[in-house]
C-alpha cells in the first residue's frame, strides 16, 4: 500500500502543489469548488527569491474572494490559486535583500512554493513561534487591536462584547478590553470554546451561541447593556445583540461570517429601518473598516504593543494546526461553521 | 357673527391656551390626539419670570415625544402641553437677570405663557430675525452643522447628498457642503421645491422624490456615487441611497421623518443584514446624534459662524410661519406629510 502522504512529501520537492479555485460556490463551499494542481517549481528570476511555504492562513475574508460579487477586494479568478497570508522560507535568493533560510510574512496563498520580488515581503527575525504572524501578531489581531481600540473606543467600566470569542480575532478583542478595564462578554460555539474563553482568557463571562435560550443568557450576562459590540459574525449574535446596546454604543464591523454563505435575504419583516431607528434613538456608531486599508499605517504601533504583552503573557492565543496543504479545503470549509478551536493554520512545510 | 380669531385674541390676555398631549397617535397623528386646554396665565414667583410665547418651533422629532416607545427622550405626558422651542418676550420679571421686553429662546412648549426660573433661558438681543432663533441659527441648523462637519467630514470635490433639502436641516446640510467644495445634490418633494432648492440655494442638482423614477434620477446625478448622505428621512430616499454609496462613506443620521408614523415593520425581505454587510464591505461609517446631547458645548462656535455665513449671505434660509397657536396641531400634521416649505414656525404672539 502506498503512504499517499509520504508520497505527496516527496512529490513536493520538485513539483508546486497549489490549490486553486475551480468554481465559484454557492452557498457554502464545497470541496468541489476547489482543485488541487501541480506545476514545476518555479525558478526565481533576478532580483527575485523562491518561497517555500511553511504555514498557511485560512481565515473567513476567503469566503469573500470566491465570490465575484462586488466587494471591497478584486475576486480569485477561476483556475488561479486561492489567496492568503504565509510564512514562508526563503528556499533560493537572487534578491540581495534575502538571504536563503531568512523567514518572511508573505501573501503566496495556497500553494508550497511561490517566486516574489521582495516587495510586501516582511522579516520574521526573532519571533518564538513564527506561525503566530498570520494571528495574533498578524491580520486578526491586528483587526482586533485597532477596531476595538480606534473605532469601539472602549473605556474602564464598560461592558464589551464580541463573538467567535475563542477564534483569532474575538480572542484578542476580549483580552485587549480586559487590559482596558472593560467588563468583556464573549460569545462561542459549545461549552468547551466557552470553558476556555472564560478561565483560559479571562473573559467574565462566555455564552454558547447553540443555546435555545442564547438570548436570554447574553441579557442577563449583559445587565448593564452592551457599549461595545466588535461584530465579526452578524447573524442570529447581531439580532441578540442589537437591543442590548446602550446609548453611544459603539459597533465596529469587521466581519459576519454567519452570513457569507447566505445566498438571498431572509424573510421578512424588513429590519432595515429597525436597524437605522435604533442607529438614530441610541446615537450608535456603526462602522465597517478593512484592517491594511485603513491602517496600515499603524502596523509598526500594533506590533510593537502586542508584542509586549504576548512576551508578558498579557495576551494569550491558541491555534489550531492542521497539516497538510492538501487538507486546506477541509478546514477552510470548517472554519465557516466554528469547527476550528483557536487560529486555523495549515502547517504546508517543514519549519 | 362673532371673529373667532379676535375674540381669542382677546382671550389670550388673562387665559393661557395649551395645546395637550390628547392621546397617543397610532401611525399618523390627527387633530384628535391633540386638545387646546385654558388656563390662567401663570403668575411668576420670586426669581421667576413670565413669558410670552411669539414663536413656537415646530420639528420632526415631536413626533417621537407624542410616542411611548423606547426613545432618547422622555415622552410627553398624556394631558401636558406638547413641548418645544419658542421665541419668547418676557412679559414680567421678579428674576434680576432679566427684563420686561427682553427676548429670549425658550423651551416653554405649544402654549401662550410660561414661566421659568431663568435656567435654559437665552437673551437674542440682536438678533435681526428673532424667529431665525428656531431655524437656521438654532437647533436644526446647528444639527446641519455638526452633522455634516463633525460626522460627515466632507472633502471638496465630494458628493453630498441630502433630503428633505429645502428644510430647516437640509436647506443648511447643503448650503454648509457646498461652502466646503462639495457637490451637493438635494432631494425634495415637488418641482418648486426642486428648484427653490437648485436656483436659491444654489445645490447642483434636486431631485424629486416623488418622481416614479426617483431612484434612477437620483443615481444618474450622483455619477460619482455618494460620499456623505446626510439621514434626516429615511425611507424609500435611503433605499435607493445605499447601493450608491462610496466606500469610506459617512452616514450621520439624525432623523427619519419617512418612517416616525410607520406602527409595523414592512414586510420582507429582511434587508438587514445588506445594510450591515454594505457597512462592512464598503467600510461605512453610520452615527446617530442627538444635536444637544452629543454637541451641546459648541453651540457657540456653531453660532458664531453660522450668523457670520448668514449675515454674508453665504446661507439662505426660508420660514414657513402658520399664524396661531390653535393652527399647530394642522401645520404639525402637514410637517410630517411634508407640506411646510421652509421652516415651520407657529406665530403664538405679536412681536
Amino acid at each position: 500500500m502506498i503512504d499517499f502522504n509520504e508520497e505527496i512529501a516527496a512529490m513536493t520537492e520538485t513539483i508546486n502543489r497549489s490549490i486553486v479555485l475551480a468554481r465559484r460556490p454557492h452557498g457554502a463551499p464545497t470541496a468541489a469548488d476547489f482543485r488541487l494542481q501541480q506545476s514545476a517549481v518555479p525558478a526565481p528570476q533576478e532580483g527575485q527569491v523562491l518561497l517555500r511555504t511553511l504555514y498557511l492562513s485560512l481565515d473567513p475574508y476567503m469566503r469573500g474572494r470566491m465570490s465575484d460579487a462586488p466587494s471591497y477586494a478584486a475576486p480569485v479568478a477561476l483556475g488561479a490559486p486561492m489567496v492568503g497570508a504565509t510564512v514562508c522560507r526563503v528556499e533560493a535568493s537572487r534578491h540581495p535583500g534575502f538571504a536563503v533560510g531568512e523567514l518572511v510574512l508573505a501573501f503566496s496563498g495556497w500553494q508550497d512554493y511561490a517566486v516574489a520580488d521582495g516587495a510586501g515581503l516582511q522579516k520574521l527575525a526573532g519571533l518564538a513561534q513564527p506561525s503566530s504572524a498570520l494571528g495574533v501578531l498578524g491580520m486578526p489581531g491586528f483587526t482586533a487591536y485597532m477596531g476595538l481600540l480606534d473605532i469601539g473606543q472602549p473605556k474602564p467600566g464598560e461592558t464589551v462584547v464580541v463573538a467567535a470569542a475563542s477564534g483569532a480575532v474575538g480572542s484578542v478583542v476580549g483580552q485587549v478590553a480586559k487590559i482596558k478595564g472593560c467588563r468583556v462578554v464573549g460569545i462561542a460555539g459549545g461549552a468547551e470554546k466557552c470553558r476556555y474563553v472564560v478561565e483560559e482568557l479571562g473573559f467574565d463571562a462566555c455564552i454558547d451561541h447553540r443555546s435555545a435560550d442564547f438570548a436570554q443568557q447574553l441579557a442577563a450576562a449583559c445587565d448593564e447593556g452592551i457599549d461595545v459590540y466588535f461584530e465579526n459574525v452578524g447573524g442570529a449574535v447581531f439580532d441578540a445583540v442589537l437591543p442590548l446596546l446602550n446609548a453611544r454604543a459603539r459597533v465596529p464591523v469587521c466581519g459576519m461570517i454567519a452570513d457569507y454563505n447566505a445566498t438571498e435575504l431572509p424573510p421578512g419583516p424588513d429590519r432595515l429601518r429597525l436597524l437605522t431607528r435604533t442607529v438614530l434613538t441610541k446615537r450608535i456608531k456603526m462602522q465597517g473598516f478593512i484592517i491594511f486599508d485603513d491602517y496600515g499605517d499603524r502596523n509598526g504601533e500594533f506590533f510593537a504593543q502586542m508584542s509586549a504583552w504576548v512576551a508578558e503573557g498579557k495576551i494569550k492565543f491558541r491555534e489550531d494546526i492542521v497539516d497538510g496543504l492538501q487538507n486546506a479545503p477541509q478546514a477552510f470549509i470548517g472554519l465557516l461553521e466554528g469547527k476550528n478551536f483557536g487560529k486555523l493554520v495549515i502547517r504546508v512545510g517543514d519549519a
